[in-house]
């Protein structure tokens, strides 16, 4: 987090009152990064819905840790983020939203605002490189449905879909067959640009083990037909999950759920254009509870653990210092530390966005341009496998 | 099947004993043709897979009914035939088989053998047209998943799979993905190109069912967001079954078995590379029973049955009227007929196979110009979709 502070605040020219501080947990916890020590070059892949204006929980939950990624990568390091259209669908739209293509390029310039650089890593769109569903088809011939069946996410969608307390209640029907099929294209998503590392929230652990399972069923099949040397070098490496440290920021409403784009009060989430005034009124507003000291404790006290999370977010620290340092100080003390610690990381990305978004022609470039460079990595996979499996 | 046999005729010179009685059959029978009556133009599609070496099941069962489709074609008529690699992919290919892309030029080999004319017809790959996987994707996203389950070759799959008596035994669990997919991307096959007739056998009714119902929600989607007028020419129209004549021919040596390319058994199916004499010897050890008169009755008697289906796809007569002609002139007599018929119907495709075959240049000059053919109206029809969807 606290090299996305920094790459912002080289963004911008004024400072405020955090900014020392901030810098300064920045610069401790800048030692421990991996540059200090010598490792193998990564392929790293990550892809985000385009489903609107990106939201603090987004921000401080994944692309923050993006752009930190681009900022540890050494030579030989690959970057592919990718923004998932194709995985959007899944989800009906309503009626009056945005088109998926125009909520690409919106999120595309959200992804340059936060710091993405396209001269170091390749941001594209997923359904403009045919080779992702391609490759989904073969892996979907080669993935059992009772794999697919076991997906917590799935069982999840299931209960949702009936209200259910249970899994006996459950009853699929309804449901769509993208819902049940997306962890098959998102291993495809992964495995088309051999990725080693795969930054995702907690809650898709199990879609990347079964990117892994998916990744040995494929491999036996290339050993099958390979000599070994040939074998080594074009099998598939397990991606490993990244998780995020930042990773579950929390409505501001109502604290025993997570921040979404969804949620109908808008006062729930603190969106990439926010104003200064949007920001300190919804983080004023912000449901906490009536206890005076300040401790982090998300199960017992949601509210107040929430505010800790954003502000350790954006300033590097740590939660638990934090609620100590802030002791008996009141909520209000703590709101207004957290509120200049948000406006203080979202006022160079708001500034940027704002800015690309009136330059469509450049970032429609960006995507051809990261659509090229993708495409040349998943055309070489999928050649490699076909040519291999004599599919 | 007459037809097929008359463009069959004018591939070859020689003439042997039951030409002229197979020609004065199809004389009668092409009276009731369309192309003497006024009807609206039709776009039809249709697919089969690349596996090996068709049979005599497929040519009486499909392809000779898309020979037939093609010669009775009026202006303004199109004509989609795809090799479907991809829905091969389903099935665990053998280790010793050709690779899919050898497969997919020797059915288009054979395909332009029996008949097809690609300056009439456009033939072309499933695979090399990327927009069968982006239309099923979207398809996969309003498809429910009830409406997968309840397909009876999933089922049937399911039974098979655990050598279950009952649905109620049954496990899917060890079942790939693609096998319970694949009646999506089978619509998106045929929506792709505003197909209005699809020949199938009787066995994918269902499918085709599937299809117009998914035809109806993609037409309700549409219809929310065009004008009558423009929803008018954008709606898809839903394709209609087209059986064929003579669907089912069984095995030479189980008549109680479809004909079939993966039974162990060589002299249980004709080949379309078959020697005379190796037809006439199949043919002649084809399972019968110990009664001598002829007479049609699939259930009772299916090897004798069989033998009149296969010569009436020859002849294109009627099995009852040959059945009762041959009365009790026995088993040889009928052997000695469906023999000659059927060595008269493959010799002129044989040759022309054989031929195609050592020309490879040709079959994919075919399948690169059916490919930019049938993409042009793939890329319309998607881009007709996703403009009016937003997506």
């Amino acid at each position: 987090m606290s090299r996305v502070l920094g790459k912002l605040a080289s963004m911008q020219s004024r400072s405020v009152l955090q900014v020392g501080k901030i810098r300064s947990g920045l610069a401790r916890r800048s030692l421990s990064t991996d540059q200090t020590t010598q490792r193998h070059p990564r392929t790293i892949f990550s892809g985000i819905q385009p489903s609107g204006i990106p939201h603090l929980g987004n921000y401080l939950g994944a692309l923050s840790h993006w752009v930190e990624l681009q900022k540890t990568a050494v030579p030989g390091d690959r970057l592919f983020f990718s923004v998932v259209d194709l995985h959007a669908l899944t989800v009906q739209r309503k009626k009056d939203a945005p088109s998926v293509r125009d909520d690409a390029e919106t999120m595309t310039a959200a992804l340059l605002a936060i710091g993405l650089d396209p001269s170091r890593c390749t941001i594209f769109c997923q359904s403009h490189v045919a080779e992702h569903l391609h490759l989904a088809w073969l892996l979907s011939c080669i993935t059992s449905m009772g794999r697919l069946n076991r997906m917590t996410t799935w069982k999840g969608k299931l209960v949702d879909a009936r209200n259910a307390n249970s899994e006996a209640e459950i009853d699929e029907s309804h449901l769509n067959v993208g819902l049940f099929t997306y962890p098959v294209l998102q291993s495809a998503d992964i495995l088309l640009y051999r990725a080693t590392h795969v930054p995702v929230g907690e809650d898709q652990r199990q879609h990347i083990e079964l990117c892994r399972d998916i990744a040995q069923i494929l491999n036996a099949r290339l050993q099958e037909s390979l000599r070994p040397d040939d074998y080594e070098r074009s099998a598939f490496r397990s991606p490993e999950l990244l998780i995020t440290s930042y990773k579950r920021i929390l409505s501001l409403r109502d604290p025993n759920q997570k921040m979404s784009k969804s949620s109908p009060d808008l006062k729930s989430r603190i969106l990439l254009t926010d104003s200064t005034d949007e920001i300190y009124q919804k983080i004023r507003g912000a449901v906490t509870d009536s206890q005076r000291e300040i401790t982090f404790s998300p199960e017992a006290r949601p509210g107040v653990s929430n505010l800790l999370t954003i502000l350790a977010g954006c300033t590097g620290e740590n939660v638990f210092e934090l609620a100590e340092k802030f002791g008996n100080a009141g909520h209000g003390e703590l709101k207004k530390t957290a509120m200049e610690a948000v406006e203080e990381t979202m006022k160079g990305p708001r500034s940027e966005y704002l800015r690309l978004l009136k330059d469509r022609t450049y970032i429609q470039q960006v995507l051809r341009d990261g659509t090229r460079e993708a495409r040349k990595t998943a055309q070489q996979t999928m050649r490699e496998i076909t040519d291999t499996l004599q599919i």
